[in-house]
């Protein structure tokens, strides 16, 4: 993907040009830690492609793509304590290595910084990104929360989880999106638009996230095969098994999932269910599906269709992840 | 206090119409919980004074208002769990009730929430207040750790105290002055001036909270007794205590401070050599300098001065809180 190794590059000068050399270490160097340690920082090159999409200056729109990188990062320190996580991108995390104190605290400094890297922004444009910014951070909690709340709620709908996951995922990859168009001067309209192609983009990712867990080539992610299902997590594979089983497949997985095991024969018999009822083929159309309903609010935006290729290939590099 | 009683009632109807409804309910009804339990308000009072010296319109200044006390609970819920803190304002803590992972989210949520009550000023205004925000808070994580590392440093000198209770409490209430002072359209200049006040006042105050923990009647605040002694905390009258103490005194408060321990003679023997070093005067005379500070930029504001009464009323209650 030669154009994302071009962001890739630049987001990466920018890391380290704007690495925090303030006092006291033991709260900047955590910080310094996770923002460095990278992944493939996808969300700030989305506010870059939205920035150059509209004729942007990049100059402009590099410290608001920090931004919403600290943004994400404070969320991962801040998930990875309430998940109990030992290990991100490969290496400790923070609140492994330092403690749940500093984990907590590191999170919230990284949270005001990412506010304070819009403050070059004319007012009218850091009051218009900083309301977005807000609101994005704002349903990322209630999503996390609703997230956290399905694991003990009984029955959780389709709907429901389109909504957790919109939250999750899908709005601060649109927020990306717009944040970069606004400060290259997009109409409201085409920001709005461009808006909607990350939200669906990102809920199509998502989606193919818990696919991937129990369908995909999990040495490529560093991740357990089927750790969802483990867990017992009530993914969209579940939610949609759920609904097309029969009585037999219904009661074998209520019996798996009402028990945590690492018993392997958990794995395989639920995986068998899921391919009876066909809902990794309904998965993928639903990712297709999504994918697609992106792609039309790409179109309706008034410009050549070659200066939208890269976000064709984004789309196409986040969803086809080896499957 | 009948002014302040005027402000508190302001801001508890302001608390009340402000009451978060959204959902879920299990991230939003820990936020209204702190939020409703009040304590004394004190820092959007500051908000609404700084606003009212400057004949600013209150309607404008009570969600600004609103933000400052938000960000303050959201530190409270943080600092809460970082403490194992079982009681705030005699109610159970929030993790205590809910969970580490509820008390996390939840602070995240309001000190979002903090920002977007600032979005109903127009954008300069709005940047002028969120960098103010945003500077005040990073500040605030640094002295929280500052604080943090205090107890592992083996040295700490009266300056790094300062500036560490002045980041930790110093430089919220002045923030919140001056936020109140530009929404009412104050100059840079007088904006500043009680930005000062704000800040020296609030530097006075935290050190009347060390000296009362010692010489206070600890009834009126449901606090421990000495709490500070027993969790051998290097408060100023310690810092100061180990300056003045002759090498009899200094090694019986080395004696002491290495252990933890519930032994009332602990106390009893500490409490002594504070007397004997005269700490306990030389801090009541830091507090009276830093009043003074304080004082003298309220001089400064060319306004009569009694527009300027309600801030020596407000300094004479915090600082003479029954000692």
């Amino acid at each position: 993907m030669e154009f994302l190794d071009h962001y890739q590059k630049i987001v990466a000068e920018a890391v380290d040009k704007y690495t925090f050399t303030e006092k006291p270490s033991e709260l900047y160097e955590p910080m310094n830690y996770i923002i460095s340690h990278g992944g493939k920082r996808l969300r700030p090159i989305m506010v870059l492609m939205g920035n150059e999409l509209f004729d942007g200056d990049m100059e402009k729109a590099i410290k608001p793509a920090l931004a919403i990188e600290f943004f994400h990062n404070f969320t991962l320190i801040h998930d990875d304590i309430m998940d109990e996580a030992p290990i991100r991108r490969n290496k400790p995390t923070i609140h492994t290595l330092h403690g749940i104190n500093v984990g907590i605290l590191s999170g919230d400094a990284l949270l005001i910084k990412a506010y304070q890297f819009f403050e070059d922004l004319e007012p009218e444009l850091f009051k218009k990104c900083i309301k977005i910014f807000s609101e994005t951070g704002a349903v990322l909690c209630e999503g996390q929360q609703n997230d956290v709340n399905f694991e003990t709620q009984k029955h959780v709908s389709y709907d429901e989880y389109i909504n957790m996951i919109t939250s999750k995922t899908g709005v601060l990859s649109a927020a990306s999106f717009q944040i970069g168009a606004l400060i290259a001067g997009a109409s409201e309209e085409d920001a709005e638009l461009i808006y909607n192609f990350g939200k669906h983009i990102g809920i199509a990712f998502q989606i193919m996230d818990d696919y991937l867990d129990v369908f995909g080539d999990m040495e490529q992610f560093g991740k357990k095969h089927a750790g969802d299902i483990y867990e017992n997590k009530k993914t969209i594979l579940y939610l949609l098994a759920l609904e097309h089983a029969n009585e037999e497949e219904l009661s074998e997985l209520n019996y798996w999932f009402s028990k945590k095991t690492d018993n392997v024969d958990k794995v395989y018999s639920v995986e068998k269910i899921f391919r009876r009822t066909k809902v990794d083929d309904k998965v993928l159309r639903l990712i297709q599906k999504h994918n697609e309903i992106g792609q039309s609010y790409l179109d309706k935006i008034n410009l050549p269709d070659e200066k939208k290729l890269p976000f064709r290939e984004l789309a196409n590099y986040l969803l086809r992840r080896e499957s």
